[in-house]
């Protein structure tokens, strides 16, 4: 294939804090960021990682928007609660930060809860829920998004972003189960897919100006307008429409943070003010920690052994394929496309940082 | 409508409590059981109100499944956390129970959560996220149920129930936001509706015994075979399984309640184990409260205006069509179909019960 590199993980993420470190930003925030988005690009979720410096943080960076030298301010801190202010900077510093606080706080109290507001894109919300799988806890992860592209069932114009929500539980002989999803039927990514194949969209992923079903992939990349999941009112989009408001409130509302549509027009320097939540379970607070571990081996073989409508597609469990996506490419390398490493070596170049890839 | 009666809600009350005593429940359970019930009822969701005592919870008593006396059991109880052992008996009482105590150590936590084992169908999931909700607090209600009906993605056989998952948090001048959704595209209610009305199913809302789409509302009904909401894999059928895998997580694998297809044979007298999951979350504890709420009032407002695809079809937010049933019966009462009052006549008579209706 012509048009992919393969590059080690080590190269992406020097070239991640290379960039960064290039436009002001400093430790600890240069070592979370990078490890943040290096991850995304070792589970196969290639839209959140180093990809995002070229689609977004560029462009963040150049108006104004993202404070690289952010000081995080734990403005509550109670026994089971924090609510953090991200100062304006890149997300992942203060979501690792807010996940490192619920995590310490769960082991006294079984159960904790941070709230992160002024802030920005956070990467992929799986990997602050894995956090707390990796620690024997049960993780939650959600976020808002600066930008509404998600348009309400009845409604002709967007209100929310694709609002994900991750949710990670710790399991024994398996992986964890690890669902990271966006409360939008499909991500922007998936219609941009499409208009580069022109191929139609199967009805129900996007809509027109006027809220109508829009199957055609070049106008609906342009628009930008997600239906909510169930993608139409027959096949329950008012349920990923509540669901995408629902994270709406514990990201922006619960931490005091902006909602999207009611954020002011856009100022260089007036800060995105995102918000995020976290909230962390430890299992062996409920009951014993072995035999919850038990269970959800059980559950997951279970799944895995369900009878299949095709038998060469075995049933999943949420969290397989980057598991095994990872697997892979930590011994075989990480899969660019040629265009993204042009992009990253124009970027490097520009901010006079090192290209290592 | 001649095959409808208009009741009052203590009538509805009334005959709940009626049937329920003769079968042998005592208080609290009773009067608990009974208010549960009827808010579905005044809620305008009548699949989960008094319709539940013919459509299943008689064939439970029949069948020795419910202990009607049963004595809760607080198994663990920690400044935020609690787990409950329902003994058996219909999980209306011990999830008000949990409801309650999760509030009442919100009150010092700002968050709490309280898990549920041994119990069985407890009504409406929204109506222990509105106990939080008129509490001033975000409430999380979810549950797993004793059959399974819903297919993984890929799958041929159902491995989850509907398992809803219902969220209320608390707003000023409009009524508060309540989800209340199963994790299904839709519920087997629906099709049976559809089955009466000789109507095919949209391709997406029930599979065959192979996987495959189906949509003869008649074996759709006979098979009760449901996809996760989504429907079909290019709609993100996998997020809905992935989300009643969660709930099934924190509702039974937390608790120690049994996973509907793990469960050994069915046996008179052996209980389902239904799991249940509550979380209370105080926005006062994160923010200042009018903060909270001032925001929550300016996100339904802007929700509200949001341009319209049919003018004639306003922008709702969830819990919007129950508050307005709910104003609506309260002052003309509910309506009940003739066969549901004359299966109420009939059970009532075979438990020497009184007829209120």
């Amino acid at each position: 294939m012509p048009d992919i590199k393969i590059v080690t993980d080590q190269a992406v993420a020097a070239q991640i804090k290379a960039i960064l470190c290039a436009w002001g930003m400093v430790e600890p925030a240069l070592s979370i960021t990078a490890r943040v988005l290096l991850w995304a690009d070792l589970r196969g979720i290639d839209s959140h990682g180093i990809s995002m410096i070229a689609s977004s943080y560029r462009r963040m960076r150049d108006a104004g928007v993202l404070n690289f030298t952010p000081r995080l301010e734990t403005v509550v801190d109670l026994p089971a609660i924090a609510t953090i202010d991200g100062d304006g900077g890149l997300g992942h510093y203060p979501s690792v930060t807010a996940m490192e606080l619920a995590i310490g706080k769960c082991r006294h109290t079984g159960l904790a809860s941070v709230a992160v507001r002024n802030s920005n894109h956070y990467g992929a919300a799986g990997y602050y829920a894995c956090m707390a799988a990796e620690a024997g806890l049960i993780g939650i992860s959600m976020t808002g998004v600066h930008v509404a592209a998600t348009v309400p069932t009845f409604g002709a114009e967007p209100r929310f972003g694709t609002n994900p929500i991750a949710f990670a539980a710790p399991a024994g002989r398996n992986p964890p189960f690890v669902l990271d999803m966006a409360t939008s039927t499909v991500a922007i990514g998936k219609l941009v897919l499409a208009a580069r194949a022109g191929k139609q969209l199967p009805a129900g992923w996007a809509l027109d100006e006027q809220g109508r079903e829009l199957t055609d992939p070049q106008r609906a990349r342009a628009l930008r307008r997600l239906t909510p999941l169930g993608g139409t009112r027959d096949l329950g989009s008012h349920k990923g429409y509540g669901l995408a408001m629902m994270v709406d409130i514990l990201c922006s509302t619960l931490s005091g943070a902006a909602f999207a549509p009611a954020r002011p027009p856009f100022e260089p320097g007036q800060p995105y003010d995102v918000g995020h939540f976290f909230l962390v379970l430890d299992p062996g607070a409920f009951r014993d920690k072995a035999g919850f571990v038990d269970d959800l081996d059980a559950m997951i073989d279970c799944l895995h052994a369900t009878k299949r409508a095709d038998p060469a597609q075995p049933v999943l469990v949420a969290g397989d394929p980057e598991a095994a996506t990872e697997r892979q490419r930590r011994t075989e390398g990480i899969p660019l496309s040629s265009v993204l490493v042009d992009e990253l070596r124009d970027i490097a170049r520009a901010a006079n940082a090192e290209f290592t890839l």
